[in-house]
């Protein structure tokens, strides 16, 4: 196990003073007590505060709005399982063996949420400065290749994060109606927040574009009135 | 108004070097250009690690849930805003003319981001260590006070903290039946989450207290869900 342990570290590039502390961050709950469920949750707001101050220093002209997207895209689940996949932790997490039978180290929120005690572990064991060099050299390609600019492919995406991000409920979209022919169909898709109150429509050739439309103009919306009210 | 800056200064027991910065800490965002967006984006993710950091520390034996919960009471915006205006944050606000004819300087939000807005320019000027020492100034009667036991008073508003932090949607609450005569009356409320699903009805003798009495058994289930899944 130690020397499994080892090529770990040697992996994140840390070295731990306290190897307790990576083995309980590689511990799932399904392991029961000692799991790594308080360090997943340090090391998500670590992280978060890592993160941000990153990108708060590299794009000083990015608003606060594409800095929260930004942030989005850096520590959502999908992108910290990605990052722990990198690292191999699927061979180092103990997992109990109802977890295992199921296949569960392949499942990206086990790996997102090790990624992220270990993220608190190395916070634990060292200090802020330390943590803060680790998860930046984890984060290296993501980090050059991050830029405002990128982002708003998917509107959808954006609108739903942008309202996360402040803690809103999450938009519906209905279809409000169908028509043309089947090789030449039109939906009329309605995207509707309750706080703010917004709701718009919009057209598109399939029920995923005319959302996609929606989504942008709900954005747009959601832009004005924040403007407005702040 | 240098020297009601450093007024200010002496109630945050914290004495900027470069004083543009707590300018625009103060400044709102109807003022356009140079508003305190940013630097509240920051200050948040530096308020919200200090605060995990401190509740992991204090409370050694509280569950990631509860930690949870905790730090979402001290960082949601009613804290933050009555902590800003503690600090008398209102009199140095520099507000655009829409925004004071409306009192706009009272409402909570502002105080909260303006507070946010100085701990990311305190972090700015000095350093993590620094900001963090404000922090737990500010902060000192509310951490001292701060106990996951005095928690769970209200279930609905723990149930929302909870599935806001896990970014999942809000639950909702509908009024199945009402019965009983109208000075004895009893309401059937059911509380549906869509993810994870759940669905569970209680009843009380108003619609208030059967939705309490909901929120508690959906957070029972939830957690059992949570704990099943992850």
């Amino acid at each position: 196990m130690n020397e499994q342990l080892s090529n770990l570290e040697k992996t994140i590039a840390y070295k731990f003073k306290d190897k307790a502390l990576l083995e309980t961050a590689l511990t799932h709950r399904s392991m029961g007590h000692g799991n790594n469920e308080r360090l997943e949750y340090l090391g998500d707001a670590a992280l978060g505060f890592i993160i941000t101050d990153s990108i708060f220093e590299k794009f000083p002209q990015a608003t606060e709005g594409e800095l929260t997207r930004l942030r989005a895209s850096l520590v959502k689940g999908e992108t910290l399982a990605r990052l722990g996949r990198d690292l191999g932790l699927g061979d180092y997490i103990k997992l109990g063996p109802g977890e295992r039978k199921s296949g569960g180290w392949r499942r990206d929120s086990i790996l997102a949420n090790t990624f992220e005690a270990i993220i608190g572990a190395i916070y634990l064991d060292a200090d802020m400065e330390v943590c803060r060099k680790c998860v930046i050299s984890l984060y290296q390609k993501l980090l050059s290749e991050a830029s405002p600019d990128t982002l708003s492919k998917d509107p959808k995406t954006a609108l739903q994060e942008l309202l996360q991000s402040r803690r809103l409920d999450l938009p519906v979209y209905s279809v409000l109606s169908e028509r043309g022919d089947a090789h030449d169909r039109l939906f009329n898709v309605e995207c509707t927040i309750i706080e703010p109150d917004i709701s718009v429509q919009a057209e598109g050739r399939s029920k995923r574009l005319a959302e996609q439309l929606a989504a942008e103009k709900a954005l747009l919306e959601l832009e004005k009135k924040h403007n407005k009210i702040q």
